[in-house]
């Protein structure tokens, strides 16, 4: 789709020339040039493409030279005419982030991406690929408004910078803002402490500027906050969303549920949560934090419709999650990889619903002051019953699936209660997509398409828990 | 005592000759030359002062030419010899870091200081000034030696530098480390976007700097970590000390107790807690949270030996805390300032007993894997009966003492609930100083000896919790 990119675009192009490969915080390059360019391949820290002059934007990809058609009003089942419109997906470029950019777009939302691509970054530094073939972000957006008609603006750069991230803001004016836009791994967290302190620096900074520009520029804008069902821990107790009751020496309050997180990611979210219920009491801020389970598939309805469109599928130790690495190990004929013992149970959902209970957060916002978190799952699988699923459908196509414990890298019990709630997003009207054979099939039909691909180095944990130490790990394995 | 620090000592001085008014962390400036120099006025970023070759240290300071005595080993009621010795105190210029490097000093242990001095610059900033005048770091070492003949190291740096707290920790090589080193205010926390990330970001990262340098160097070293009772916020149940045994549809379990912390400062708190919980279950660190309540007073008996080893003592509405002020609005003719209704209550305790706390944490360290969490205080007190005791004792000092209530910059209940357990440092020993007249007494006229260095604009609040905003104040009032 790349001849699709309009040849004589306006780019303004703030940064030097050379590109920078230390993750964006680390720069200390000050970017204040303007020049033009017709090649949007070139390294760029805020860049934008426009067709027409900008807004009031420093940093705006309209990546497309095709007219539109008129774009139908979103239209909810409330036919609230109040409901939110314009969307900022932070992180848009990611695994999750795409599918819901896509998702909402092709449900009226107008949507902004908002991303520093340091997750393809990551991919660079740590020798990793997706296993499928990820077209760039420009060309992505590009081929969807070939496809649909429908735009999505782009803004690059990073919200831990907040001079780019009030631009952004004034420029878009979002109605909700969707944040993925954090490191996202819990094992890149423990590779070292350069790695464990960007997390937390970067994840908790990004989320109290974008808590900032929400009060000072778009108060009334819903923030849809990504957190994750590990921030709960493995309790004793059944984990409710978000809140739980107590009666303790005669009384009672409610109050936030409390939180174990077990790696420098997870804990990052933790301190997200903490920091948003704050502003949401102080600043009336309207907030929904999703505590997601593990995500597993590759295909929704939108990134199906063209291969340019296809959304990144990680198998390897730091970003595969579990289901997804377990179908790439049958595919290529690599024991499934059970950490210890494999009793550990953790909550799951399919792509196709992560999409669905953003849609669901948006057009249902939060109140004013309101911080409101939903656990966002559909099942609960211990590992063990996972490498079964799958082991049972490689047979079927004729797959011999082993499966091998190895030494758990992480920190965790192996067995345990595990009994989480997830209600509410079902009374918002959560249709799931629960686990079954045929998109275990499909699953590893895909792995099987693309196992040409696989670097099987990148299989086997690299990353210790125990071992984590203060060098800063620069060879990849 | 300036005339006691050596005038040929060897100053290793890795900095620009130029002052940076900016906080550390914002510094850009690359460090690395080494010059010899008589004045240790100099402004500086990581120094050492050494009357002999440094061990392994980048940065340390002996101040003193004096000779020394023979030292008394630590003795504790137990007479156990694998008791802690060397105490690494962080944040030890300040406040309630400087009390407690002295106070441990003269209990006999070996005492080094880490301080990157930041609670000066913001003065500088603000347009503070402590009441009493209060002498440099090295000026106060060089007394201490001279007085005692204990001689207390200096490590003058950022332990968001984690190539400085690395040299720091294999040159001094702690059996404790007390970590009082972060932005310790609500309102400079809420001044404005930059103070809020600034906070966040220094507090966190420092903790998690310090954690990982146990890790790697002092895999036994206790960690000693300053909390605030405001990480639990006011629910309405009792506060237990950082735990909560909860049964929940049939089933207990112990968890933290949940947090609701409710400015900027205070959360950066619960993120600390939760990092330093999670890496007493990974790495087995052994580590006690020190929730402290709002600490009162100004003499400790190591600080009262002398005016030049006098602590600081804040009145102004951003560092000042609660009864302090009240004594110094009384001593200048100011009204009380009780924020709203004033029946917020608080936990309280003499600077006394937070040395005497901090002393018995280390005496009696927590074990391995064990993250134990002590509410530091002796009473709970609402803000109104603070300002009527401060009444009362400035009517027998013949003071007209009057209370205003002015509107609340914070966001908090006014009027609740509030019953917190204080029971394990009480049980390891602690003999409280519960406040009575006769302190009362003594901190006015304290305030009133020293009134004519009262700057009256620094009493009202300036900081609104609601009004905080993006843009980055540099006026100050």
């Amino acid at each position: 789709m790349a001849q699709l990119l309009s040849s004589s675009c306006s780019l303004t192009f703030s940064a030097s020339n050379k590109p920078c490969l230390k993750p964006f915080h680390q720069c200390s390059t000050s970017f204040s040039n303007t020049v033009v360019c017709d090649n949007s391949k070139t390294p760029f820290r805020q860049l934008f493409l426009r067709e027409q002059k900008p807004r009031k934007s420093l940093a705006v990809v309209n990546a497309s030279t095709i007219s539109t058609g008129q774009e139908a009003p979103v239209q909810t089942s409330s036919g609230d005419p109040f409901k939110p419109k314009r969307v900022m997906v932070i992180g848009g470029d990611g695994y999750c982030g795409w599918a819901t950019a896509l998702h909402l777009s092709n449900k009226g939302y107008e949507v902004a991406i908002v991303d520093n691509l340091v997750r393809r970054l990551f991919d660079h530094q740590l020798g990793l690929d997706s296993l499928t073939p990820i077209s760039s972000i420009q060309d992505r957006i590009q081929c969807w408004k070939s496809l649909t008609g429908k735009s999505i603006e782009l803004y690059i750069g990073d919200i831990c910078e907040f001079e780019f991230l009030s631009e952004t803001f004034k420029s878009y004016e979002p109605d909700a803002v969707v944040h993925f836009g954090e490191q996202r791994s819990a094992p890149y967290s423990m590779i070292d402490r350069s790695r464990a302190v960007y997390t937390q620096q970067n994840n908790v900074v990004g989320t109290l500027n974008v808590l900032f520009a929400i009060k000072e520029y778009r108060e009334d804008c819903h923030l849809v906050k990504l957190g994750t069902m590990g921030e709960y821990g493995t309790p004793n107790i059944d984990i409710e969303e978000g809140y739980i009751t107590i009666t303790h020496n005669g009384r009672t309050d409610t109050l936030p549920y409390p939180k174990q997180a077990s790696s420098f990611y997870h804990l990052s979210k933790v301190h997200d949560s903490h920091n948003i219920a704050f502003t949401c009491k102080a600043w009336g801020i309207r907030a929904t934090d999703l505590n997601q389970g593990v995500v597993y598939g590759v295909r929704t309805d939108e990134t199906a419709m063209h291969e340019e469109l296809c959304n990144r599928f990680d198998y390897d130790a730091i970003f595969g999650t579990a289901l997804n690495r377990f179908c790439v190990q049958a595919a290529v004929g690599h024991p499934l990889t059970v950490y210890g013992k494999g009793g550990q149970t953790r909550a799951f959902l399919d792509i196709r619903d992560t999409v669905q209970c953003v849609e669901l957060a948006i057009a249902n916002p939060a109140n004013p002051g309101e911080f409101r978190v939903f656990n966002q799952f559909t099942e609960q699988f211990k590992v063990t019953e996972l490498a079964e699923l799958v082991t049972k459908a490689g047979e079927k196509l004729g797959l011999d699936v082993k499966t091998i414990s190895v030494p758990n890298p992480r920190v965790e019990l192996e067995e345990h209660y595990y009994n989480c709630k997830n209600t509410k997003l079902v009374d918002l009207g959560l249709k799931p997509h629960f686990l079954s054979d045929s998109l275990i099939d499909s699953l590893l039909n895909f792995a099987v398409q693309y196992k040409d691909r696989v670097d099987t180095k990148q299989i086997m944990p690299g990353v210790s828990w125990r071992k984590v130490g203060v060098k800063t790990k620069t060879l990849t394995s």
